[in-house]
């Protein structure tokens, strides 16, 4: 006899998901959820996030990570607030996590809240986290071939971010290609191409959230 | 009441990476498994110790993806046999996977075989594949702090590689907290620093690796 576990465990964390999202919804606050692999540049991408719309809107950051606290004290050092989740060793975060994050975070006095999810290109798509948006992060020392070796992450996805574009003449990135795989499998999703280092193409990306969060605060 | 379901899944796999050990070690194979974020440059990397190596010893490889036969594809390229194994979105491989792909290759004609496992630096930890050594792969693009933010890969690594060493000029990489944070974590792995695009550092590497196949041969 086999047992599929992965059905009742979606079907919980479904559940938490759309009770976070109704939390949210009422407190009119955006979540946005950050996917990308170790090192794509989720915080750094996070920060420049930040700069650029603090004086706008109040923020804070939930941290995902099998351990440390590197991030958030990162993110704390700049004057936002941010919890720390330590999965302790799971891939990903799930709903659950989100919720009592949210609990320590005084949700009535933000506008956006932004989830850096583990460092994982995989686990984390199964899992709703209640998120307004969810954005995949891909770097071009990565190559361009990741949509088709991950696709379920740029399927999902509600906009791409193409970062450390200012290490195009390093690499061997072919962007007609990364842009044709990304289309065959999400015809819908923006890609913002940046530098997060550099600050080059970082005010579109933020332009399309800014549009998101003033949807959910009206 | 709650399960623990890994456990019994982990004494299973367990089992069964003891059966493909034994079968290798029998056979007087060496089997290499290679962890790695996303874009560190798995595929690289091996096609780079296959062009060492490929004079010397016998080579085959077993190439683990979500989706898509890109990588296999590369291997097959350079006239070595290749096994795709897709994990339909498993985030890891498991022992079952490589006993049926030892079984789908000439093992008797074999000296020496490169599992590339899933793009992840979290999920393929737990799982012994009864592989004679296990590498993990970081790149200078992903950032020195890696070691600390995913601490179990490199715990447990008996060699560690960085990649894209050629590439250093253009990322702020600090190999000295990189190693002592290694260092931390596992006193005994050799660290290689190599660029497997130019060919530095590769023959330490595979120097390392021949000793090991010899071993497995004698």
């Amino acid at each position: 006899m086999e047992i599929d576990i992965s059905r009742p465990i979606l079907a919980r964390n479904d559940e938490l998901a759309a009770a976070n999202r109704k939390l949210l919804d009422t407190s009119r606050v955006f979540a946005l959820d950050v996917l990308a692999s170790p090192g794509a540049g989720k915080t750094t991408t996070i920060l420049a996030t930040i700069d650029r719309l603090r004086e706008r809107y109040r923020i804070a950051v939930i941290e995902g990570d099998i351990a440390s606290k590197v991030d958030a004290e990162k993110v704390k050092a700049h004057g936002i607030p941010a919890v720390q989740i330590n999965t302790g060793g799971a891939c990903h975060l799930e709903a659950d996590m989100i919720a009592r994050a949210l609990g320590a975070l005084p949700i009535d006095d933000l506008d956006l809240v932004i989830v850096e999810n583990v460092g994982n290109l995989v686990c984390p798509t199964e899992f709703d986290l209640g998120q307004g948006a969810r954005i995949v992060i891909l770097s071009v020392p990565e190559g361009h071939d990741k949509p088709v070796k991950y696709p379920a992450i740029f399927a999902q996805a509600d906009a791409i971010i193409l970062n450390k574009y200012d290490t195009m003449h390093v690499f061997d990135f072919d962007e007609d290609e990364f842009r044709e795989s990304v289309r065959k499998l999400n015809g819908a999703a923006p890609i913002f191409v940046i530098s997060a280092k550099t600050g080059q193409g970082v005010d579109a990306w933020t332009d399309w959230l800014s549009e998101r969060i003033d949807a959910a605060r009206a």
